[in-house]
């Protein structure tokens, strides 16, 4: 979506450089910089910009304001054997979302499956991420998180649900982790600001306005529809519920209605955002090498599969694996917006300006 | 949906009766007849009239001709300590699926969660049925499935998944559970025939022609669109692979696409289907007390809001369990086909026909 906009591109070592001296100007600890360096990079890297570089400003808004704790003790509880609840003591979404991962990855490598609720925490980004750091680990990686209300529930008139997201990634030998990462509306809330911002109409069924009516007006929107539209809501809608459930009931966390806003004049009060975390252990079921020769198949069968006119038929993650290929090797862009924001970011912290290549 | 062709209402005890009678004529054994009256008979008290009563010729058609096993030997191994793999031995997928989440809820009830991945199965009907099994013990419950190919990739030109269900549910203390039940396809295959008979146009966005074009006409449908439609598609699509991975690829099946046809001419040949099933005990993460206040928190809230026009705003599962109250006391209603289908089986099989109230 950038690259209409780009203005530059930098080195990816040059923009963690940046990345890790602004968040230890607020404060942030050494895992806390490490956790939003890796979830950030990743999802820029992928070409997922919505939850790239771009929100770094917003996070150290959230440090500056106190709402986010910049220095957070964990506290993982592990109830049964499989299972636990991590208290993330208001850290940024990233720390408590990789250091839940971890543990439910280490129950699972011993118990087949392991599963851990989040309280406690806030925004962690590129859903993707923490279930492709269990892939990373030879599990399968499942995560939701709950969010503050941007989406219709179906027959609804305001916004309920958040974009409650859910991603699935599976690892594969000899290549790169299959990853699935969805909001349960159709579209991102950004998009309908970059759609207004080029007095563009939306596509149908995918946004509505104050009195819960379709709408294809960017200025008119009040709130998002869930995947399925006006019509088939009820599904996108129950995927965000599912979500909703994991993340806040099984944290014991409020739901996502009742959130604060993710941006909002209130900076100060943690906002309890919750997650939750799931990590599946192929040789819990059966052996690994039939596992991979069965996982294997069905990605060959997928990609073989032929497409419509033009279209190339990807699974899920090809498409922000090649971006990742392309930009590692020339570059992560930044729009005029990105780019104006890290040169204020630069000047106010006294970092180093980031480097054009 | 089935209200308008209504001719005749039976009582529940009597649609049981028929059903073991009927399935008993075919060699099933007891643990099999249970585990489809169950099934069958709770998606027709819910309305869910497509995977209900209509769909008792067809096992018997499958029970007939070999292809389902009507005394199965299954074997569960529990691999891990909390997860195993059951080979239901092409049992009808219903016995599968009821004995998969109860070896799901009791690994949960000890380890926090459970989970299991069923091999050499068959179709298993509403998948709703077994995530409200595990809620049913105070667990909360998730399962998915593959089937034969109905369903395009996003810009696939064929059919590639099937419908591959997910369901989810819930326990809700003092009330019915929540049940959510989706297709990852918009609308089923059957709602294509039913458009059909009737000469009626179909929504946009749901189904293909045999290029992967979108068509509204019946006629021409030659696979479903993935829930999304032609543009937001890769939700529905990646959802689809979800259930298969977890299916399939756990089990060490083949995935759906290699799947023969649910209805076709061999009834011989045993088809494999496989589906994953998940328990979750919510004593595993938090007092339960506290989570079922959470979820009864959630629930309040999301019934209270307000919806467009005169529309109600309902949770997954509150229309199913006022059609199953009424249907209870009013009887469970046969359409035409279903009439007359079940007044041949009764006449060619010998059973005493279904008595109207």
């Amino acid at each position: 979506m950038t690259d209409a906009y780009t203005t530059i591109r930098v080195a990816r070592h040059d923009l963690e450089r940046f990345m890790d001296a602004a968040l230890a100007q607020r404060g942030a600890d050494d895992a806390s910089r490490d956790a939003v360096i890796r979830a950030l990079v990743t999802a820029s890297r992928w070409g997922t910009d919505s939850h790239g570089l771009r929100l770094l400003p917003h996070y150290l808004e959230e440090l500056a304001g106190g709402r986010i704790n910049p220095r957070p003790q964990l506290r993982f509880t592990r109830r049964l054997p499989a299972t636990g609840q991590l208290d993330a003591d208001h850290a940024i979404g990233h720390l408590a979302g990789y250091t839940a991962m971890a543990h439910a990855v280490e129950m699972a490598r011993e118990m087949g499956i392991g599963a851990v609720a989040v309280a406690n925490s806030s925004h962690y980004g590129a859903a993707g991420c923490y279930a492709l750091a269990a892939a990373e680990q030879g599990m399968l990686g499942l995560t939701v998180s709950n969010s503050d209300p941007f989406v219709l529930l179906h027959h609804g008139e305001r916004a309920f649900h958040g974009t409650n997201p859910i991603a699935f990634a599976a690892p594969v030998v000899g290549g790169n982790p299959y990853v699935f990462d969805m909001a349960t509306s159709s579209i991102p809330w950004n998009r309908v600001q970059q759609y207004g911002a080029i007095g563009r109409q939306l596509p149908d069924q995918v946004a509505a306005n104050a009195a819960g009516g379709v709408t294809r007006t960017p200025g008119e929107v009040a709130a998002l529809l869930p995947l399925g539209g006006s019509e088939f809501g009820f599904k996108g809608a129950g995927l965000g519920g599912l979500a909703e459930i994991l993340s806040s009931t099984l944290s014991g966390m409020l739901n996502g209605f009742r959130l604060l806003p993710m941006v909002g004049d209130d900076m100060a009060t943690p906002r309890g955002v919750s997650h939750f975390f799931l990590a599946i252990n192929p040789a819990g079921f059966i052996d690994l090498e039939h596992f991979q020769q069965r996982l294997g198949d069905y990605l060959a069968d997928l990609r073989s599969q032929p497409g419509v006119a033009d279209a190339e038929v990807l699974a899920p993650g090809d498409r922000e694996w090649r971006c990742m290929a392309q930009r590692d090797a020339e570059g992560i862009p930044l729009d005029t917006a990105n780019r104006e924001a890290y040169a204020e970011l630069a000047e106010r912290l006294g970092i180093g300006a980031l480097t054009p290549l």
